[in-house]
């Protein structure tokens, strides 16, 4: 897009931001970076990510999206601790690796006044065919006056 | 549908199996009611599944739908703890009641040999409007020979 | 749900509103029933809906599924023609059967001031096993002021 | 991808077997360009596609996200009529704009054998901002023995 509009936070406000709204998940998300329309979010795995045999649980993946698109539209934005999200569709299309951590790559499609709409993409760290991917919308609450 | 079919697993089956095969998260769920074709679980809520203001988080909405559409499959099927969620769409409606417990109900659409779809409804207990919809594809896995 | 709101429109009003505002279309679509949240739709099968082979097209199922969840918007809130869909995600689940009717049943989940939500069931006529399912949101246009 | 498969079909070979395989409607799809896992395709707006007000309707960009992401598979694993759309999830994101074409990319990201998952987006010719996101899921029928 050449929409001529540039991020409103950088990582280190994204992440301070997450520790203190949502300070019982902040954890598990690092925003790793920021560009125009899109941001990069780590998930250390820990145990409780885990699935018996190893796997990363599916929540996990959603959680995920689900903070990579958040963060892609506060960029933007500003900080709005009460965007909500809509709508969400997940492919889970590989099973990601034991134990490794995930990285979710989100774009931001379209950046109206009342709705974002992102492609995430998750990764395994070290593997190049993609976990999951998921479409997220969020919406956007109005300006007080 | 004039399927039929019959479950294979009442409630005291699913949950023993789910505490068995999931027992870092088996407190989250309770399968409450299974018919053919349809089950209801719930989840009881506790402050680890909240979001400051009190609202259920976003993921553990997820998390019920996925499990919901799961324990459907597994009913009809018997337990198979490889089956794996290959695609979710989710639509959140409305806000959760503050710390009331979410009881979801799952239909059975398609009960193929290869995949299972699922049409999920996720309600506050007391409150008749949904607060959210799922649909679920889950594949299930080839039987030993 | 137990939202008081009656249906504003009938079968006849929501037909003669299909013929006028496209009339391209039209008569690929039947108004057949309407209750409170929820509408019947059918779409009488001719040759130019149908793939080789015999089976009824992706997009026929798509544009009814589309249509029935504009009408049960439209029936509870009236006319607006521009109501534009935003979201769809659809599981088509069984082959249709060869040159036969479709009829849809969507269920209003939510309606809101700017948004509907509905969940809707394609079925071949005489075959009770749904064919696909659809969920659909729609963006309602402001009032005019 | 590092995926080392190659194309077994070029845009020729790919719009010949839409021309046989689909006639009925090969006209409103041109494959444009085929690489490795992606393929671009066009949509020439025709008075048949438009809505009341000259916008391209849902069924039309729904049918070329289909086709799109039908032809990216086809393109990698040769012509087999037989894959069917199981699911697809679609965000409408802008209006098309009225009577210009449309182009669509589609990505492979998951070939399996028995499944394809891509990610679609289309644009209006002439505009940055893409109008609709569509991810498709295709199930691929097996090798006859």
């Amino acid at each position: 897009m050449s929409d001529p509009r540039q991020p409103l936070m950088d990582p280190a406000a994204l992440n301070a931001f997450l520790r203190e709204a949502f300070q019982q998940v902040a954890d598990d998300f690092v925003v790793e970076d920021v560009k125009p329309f899109e941001v990069t979010v780590r998930t250390p795995i820990r145990t409780r990510h885990l699935r018996p045999g190893g796997t990363v649980s599916g929540p996990t993946m959603f959680a995920l999206a689900d903070v990579s698109a958040y963060v892609a539209t506060l960029a933007m934005i500003g900080p709005k601790a009460l965007a909500v999200t809509t709508n969400c569709s997940m492919d889970f299309m590989r099973k990601p690796a034991d134990g490794v951590d995930l990285v979710a790559t989100a774009k931001l499609l379209k950046l109206g006044r009342q709705l974002s709409v992102s492609h995430v993409l998750i990764h395994s760290v070290g593997l190049l065919a993609p976990v999951a991917q998921a479409t997220m919308t969020y919406a956007i609450p109005p300006e007080p006056r």
